[in-house]
């Protein structure tokens, strides 16, 4: 069990009731727990803007499963790199679309890249790569 | 099979160039392919600024899975709402971290409070709500 | 004066120093300094992402100044909304290209309207909408 | 006057639609403009990511100018270093609050350093860093 200190911070009264508003209608149950939160979030934001450091990311497509070997090309394009593919979830949308997720764990810049190259498959309509900091705390 | 439309568009030959080799690098086979992504990003974006419209997203939260109860109270959650949850996929990142990909269906403005009761449960060190524009063609 | 407040909040260690390794290389002089600064940002954000709430906002365009009576019509532009111009700083970057700052004070979505049209005239290249939550305090 | 090439480009007629409402609403008055912004912006943000690349940035500040000294302290900042600071609008908010927008030329990961330097004053109550490619086409 990894070792908890506790600080003291001093914040305008103001900001404070504004923040405890905020926070009590996301559901959060107390002040510790929001700010640990900005605090991971800001280091998380700041360790992915380096390419080297390390992450898993969510790469989300909407693509057309009528494309013709897009799956096979996406699983192909999947094994023929240095990163870790960790899953992949395939999701029913409607009658043409189909969501997929891959799990990508590696270097950020090798992500992006590979991200990149699925993103620009023909029949992929929509994509997005959603890095996460790994190893934080 | 959706009819499809030629436009012409006229762009400065330098702008031209710099994009030609941005989309070869990304891994474009042609023009009217990374043209298309251009035009679907923009359009998803703006109808993701609309809390009525209808969405996909993959809400990635990154936890501690020796929190007392948490996957728990995430299945919980995830059944008290008028969302449909899709599916949810179990990342094992290493001795205490999991990653956890919840997919969710429903309107923008929905998704977002759902995504933020989960992001703020004690025990939860990371999260992202990405949205994606379904229903786009 | 505005009262301050003082609230102890608990982190794990390894977070704790992380988070004051980053600051330091930030240049913050303190941690109470630094998460006040989450917290503003994390509630000019919510404040936002409301179309009716108060803001100011800084357009930047890039534009070519050669663009026939480009500069006339972004100023008609700026005088005809209901919209605040508070004031315009405009910036010569090279022999063709110019930056030109609009700030505007106003509801968010009646900036994002002004802010989008005067991004769509033909002749301006770049441009970003870039808001802050006023009477944050 | 920069060549102008015409290229073709082919959409889904659904998504040409929708993307002609759009356009028509942000006041777009032809195609080919809006493309070329979508494309200019595209390549904006890949030179943003390396922080070599040549940009300029408006760093947007809202501040109380009670804080002591602060006004003094960000002039002697902006002098400090090698960045080009090539102007500085200064507006009153109201009978506390200013917002200061320091327009910096130079290489991205300098601008980024110098930025963080300016939102970390104390006294400095929110801050965004607004970068936009230099030297596009």
């Amino acid at each position: 069990m990894e070792q908890v200190e506790r600080i003291g911070v001093s914040l305008e009264s103001g900001l404070l009731t504004k923040f405890d508003n905020l926070i009590a209608k996301q559901g959060y149950k107390n002040r510790s727990e929001a700010i640990r939160d900005l605090v991971r979030d800001r280091l998380s934001a700041e360790q992915l803007s380096n390419p080297k450091a390390k992450a898993v990311a969510a790469v989300c497509l909407v693509y057309d499963h009528h494309s013709t070997k897009l799956m096979e090309k996406l699983t192909a394009l999947q094994h023929s790199h240095l990163l870790e593919t960790i899953c992949t979830t395939h999701i029913h949308l409607d009658a043409h679309d189909c969501m997929e997720i891959i799990v990508l764990k590696g270097r950020v810049g090798e992500i992006n890249k590979m991200g990149e190259k699925l993103l620009s498959r023909k029949g992929v309509k929509l994509g997005k790569i959603n890095l996460m900091a790994a190893e934080l705390d």
